[in-house]
């Protein structure tokens, strides 16, 4: 059996983990020690530095949230790449866009690395039950070599193209449509609210409907609830995934306005101090300006 | 049983009181003679005008497009009000927005005429199908007088308050995210295409996991397939139905940014001469502006 590599057990990254750890053998490393120690607690092993963890594996899976922190894991100081073996494949699941993984494929290839560029969605209760939707690209034979880890963590993995990139394209793509979703149930319970309807009652007439998406049954809950804390996923993925977006969409001259409006409603909840709350604390936001 | 006067059998109208007619007996009429015969030619009584439509008759539904329309049929020269009996109930099946139909409920008490408050959602192959969701308000007995021909309407006709004017309500909270997820739905798929990526795989990659809406399932085939015509909804509705949003937002106070962005996209359509298209033609405004 191949045995994994594993950086970064956060909210997503620690789930994953513990999923991946019933069907393959892995070597795990966090900066947080308490997230560690919950996997340890189930008899996985924890290696004492990123380098130890990379070291002598025939995969390294980075689950981290920015792509300065994948830099550093890979080619920072006590960095992952020099103890990578030729023949190793690098999956990067963190959402980072094109050009940083096209950039990591290219050095790690130097180095007879392979990166395969596998960005997931579905949130931290899908992580737990091995549901993920992975969008994977990359090299053939780079993919066939995570494909059973993959396979582990998600429902669904589907290969969006044979280079690294198209899968933070594709889930670019994803992210416009998550995050305006989710700024829509805002705008759409705060509405109700201001109108005097009773907002649950409204929520479940038209969820439904037309007017159904996955963001308003999972986030339109939270919002009537108030749960934005601990953070499922917290205002600061969108922040970064949004601004993504437009970053991509500026680069290919394309204008994507309502994307842009709801980029503007995640950075004013980071600039009122929200960043490490749930992303549906959405709702205050809109509610704050009335 | 009750007889039913039914004016406007348009693209929602038509398909509607077909599924009435199967169980109800109605009077219908319409300005577009073909519509009329579609219905006659199914055996379904017409009447010859709108006041012969409603000439004793216990309830007249109304389903046109607009505002001005709904206040030509009640209130307009040879219009239906004049011609309610005292107990008859009018059923609001167009969106509107609150103020109108509560201005209408006040003319029609001093007739002892009832209204309910009843615009429907799903589109019109559900409407063909008794399928619709539809959003119900008004005083109980005027709405238990007019729930047999509902309940063959819908699948489901939540009653969400007891004066009219909540049916409106919750129905622009419905529009807000319908317009939003249609306009979304639109900026991913030419983001998609912007990117270089297949934006058929794309959406079918996407369209499972958390960026799934109905809208993105239903417009988005048609965006790629390019079916603007004709129009199974057109721009013109969301072009009436955001401004209603807007309005009430505006009116209550409270600020929607993304519904605004997604409102002016409608518009741009709108003036570009696309008004009459399927809304799922705004895909190609976002391509026009690359």
């Amino acid at each position: 059996m191949t045995r994994v590599g594993w950086i970064g057990l956060g909210a997503m990254g620690g789930p994953m983990a513990a999923v991946a750890s019933a069907e393959h053998e892995l070597l795990v490393f966090d900066l947080a020690v308490g997230a560690v120690e919950r996997l340890t607690d189930r008899g996985v092993a924890a290696a004492s530095s990123i380098a130890a963890a990379a070291s002598g594996v025939g995969i390294l899976a980075i689950m981290v949230a920015t792509e300065a922190q994948v830099d550093a894991v890979l080619f920072g100081e006590g960095g992952a790449a020099p103890e990578l073996e030729p023949g190793a494949t690098v999956v990067v699941m963190a959402t980072v866009g094109p050009a940083a993984v096209e950039r990591w494929e290219a050095r790690l290839a130097e180095r007879g690395v392979a990166l395969v560029d596998a960005p997931v969605s579905g949130g931290v209760a899908r992580a737990g039950l091995g549901d993920l939707l992975i969008m994977v690209s990359g090299a053939p034979a780079a993919v066939a070599a995570v494909g059973p880890l993959l396979a582990t963590l998600a429902r669904s993995a589907p290969v969006v193209g044979d280079r690294a990139g198209d899968g933070q394209r594709v889930k670019l793509v994803n992210q416009l449509l998550c995050g305006v979703h989710i700024a829509a149930a805002a705008e759409a319970l705060a509405f109700a609210e201001s109108l005097g309807l009773d907002p649950r009652a409204t929520w479940q007439t038209v969820r439904s409907g037309a007017a159904a998406s996955f963001m308003l049954d999972d986030r339109g809950g939270r919002m009537l609830d108030a749960e934005f804390e601990p953070p499922l996923s917290a205002i600061d993925i969108f922040v970064k995934d949004m601004g993504l977006v437009q970053d991509a969409a500026a680069a290919s001259g394309l204008s994507t306005p309502v994307a842009g409006a709801a980029r503007g409603l995640y950075a004013r909840a980071a600039a009122a101090g929200l960043g490490r709350k749930d992303d549906s604390v959405l709702i205050d936001v809109i509610r704050s300006e009335k």
